[in-house]
């Protein structure tokens, strides 16, 4: 039996100790905690890594803290559209759903998507058609609000801005501009690892943008060779990076460890082309990275006999 | 100054010479000169390889043979859904849209998204909200509709198939049932390379489902330090298998040739996992690739100097 592990993430950008409340402080880490329990539950009964990180998805997404599920933030026209994906990576199989309303759990429909079509990715009103036709749990738009997000959409309409997830600008002004994506990586007792990712996208968005987290290989990728990774950041850098099977590539093509492809990505090739975000990574012999290059990340993790390990800004 | 190099294709999948008549043939012969002079014409007068792509993916998708812009096939409730990406080797940037309708030619629609927004990829009824406001060309139904496209929508309703655009089974059928994504890569005689993909989708597709032509990485993808992709397929398994950036890093990490890292994806990894399709590609030498593992895959290229090769076939 290998020992399992579990990282989760909820979301990276300037998240500065000095704009953070004490209360405000133990809330992020209680909602940390809470999703790793989730995750770590399956995984001490000898669950699997899949059921685990979409337990500790869920639990992220339906704590509106966190920017995914319940608590996702406004689009331009007051809607709240999530994204999300799974990966397994015993079988590559895979599941996403992309610009999504009123899902009550975005990451449990990228899994029906992978389990129960025979595709990987499905968009808007069609992904809710499919949803229905599986008796998946809806919530109605009042189960979305958080008082805290619509006013940062009408703050970010007066000045007609787009506050991404993990603008360091927007979020030096006002610490709860700071949201971002959540996800989670697991290894499970049988040596499977599996990775899943969610959020509710950028404040004030037009034009359904949809950024890395739906896609496979860029916010999401798990294969038991290598690595398990879920992203969080500047989407449109974390597409055109390919970045989630970057790492996988260069540990498989370029034998580096977890430690070396991590550092490779998201300290010198994201930097290098303006990428700010971070990611939660893993590999099958129960190795764990949270690397960021922005100022903080909302991060956990927990090793099998070991006691949960709960951050957000830098060491 | 480089030589200069084009190739293109328009879908794979069980193309059968017994089931081609003379004149079909030499109309898709036809179609995929059409396209490649008009990348040609291009590159020629000393162009950029982007734009060579676009011109060559816009011909196609003006061209109702192929399954992308005008010919796109039907969705369940009638519709023409189009994806398609584009991606530039010298800087990585990349625009995607997927889902949208009544846009005459989506590749144009995706530089756009790459070149006007911040963003990489839009989704459905929102990127053709984009679309308006930068005044993209938009078509109504009637230009879209191909009666033969119909025509398989209606039979495959009848027994409430999907109709992948290279499902074999579906093809051996029926000649007039191979249909595909079509797709560019090019190197300009400035030293850059491009990559380019659009796409009609599937008949009698439901849920919004994508496939891997909107996705960089996937269906699509462009680096000057390696080589430019496009694939088509059965998208499911392109995207799980991260197909465009997997030869890419092959090649990067691994240092195997373009020829190499095309055989080890499409003739090995692909087949592994039953994904049928296949892909054009180049690398900044010039070298092309033209490998699929289905009964065959529309296809043509040229290099400076040389006379351009057209190709439907097994060799």
């Amino acid at each position: 039996m290998t020992n399992y592990a579990l990282a989760i993430h909820g979301g990276a950008g300037t998240i500065l100790k000095s704009l953070m409340t004490p209360e405000k402080e133990n809330q992020y880490r209680q909602g940390l905690k809470d999703a790793i329990e989730a995750g770590e539950a399956i995984l001490k009964n000898k669950g699997t890594a899949l059921d685990a990180v979409e337990a500790a998805v869920r639990s992220l997404e339906n704590n509106p803290l966190f920017n995914a599920g319940r608590g996702a933030v406004f689009t331009n026209d007051g809607k709240n559209e999530l994204d999300a994906s799974i990966m397994r990576g015993d079988t590559l199989q895979a599941g996403a759903v992309a610009g999504v309303r009123n899902i009550k759990n975005p990451v449990s429909l990228a899994r029906a998507i992978m389990e129960k079509s025979e595709h990987v990715l499905m968009c808007g009103e069609g992904a809710a058609t499919f949803a229905r036709s599986i008796d998946a749990e809806f919530a109605d738009d009042a189960y979305f609000f958080v008082q805290a997000r619509y006013d940062q959409l009408q703050e970010a309409k007066k000045t007609d801005r787009v506050f991404l997830d993990h603008s360091g600008e927007a979020s030096a002004e006002d610490n709860k501009k700071k949201f971002g994506t959540v996800g989670a990586v697991a290894l499970d007792v049988h040596g499977n690892i599996a990775a899943a990712t969610s959020t509710g996208g950028m404040t004030n968005k037009k034009f359904g943008r949809a950024g890395d987290s739906p896609i496979i290989g860029a916010g999401t990728y798990a294969n038991n060779k290598t690595c398990a990774v879920s992203c969080t950041g500047h989407g449109e850098f974390f597409i055109r990076s390919v970045v989630a099977y970057d790492i996988s590539c260069l540990m498989e093509y370029k034998g580096l460890s977890l430690k070396d492809a991590c550092d490779e990505v998201v300290h010198k090739k994201l930097v290098k082309i303006g990428g700010e975000g971070g990611l939660v990574a893993l590999d099958a012999n129960g190795n764990i990275e949270l690397p960021f290059n922005s100022e903080g990340m909302y991060r956990a993790s927990v090793k099998q006999g070991e006691e949960i390990a709960t951050a957000i800004y830098r060491d």
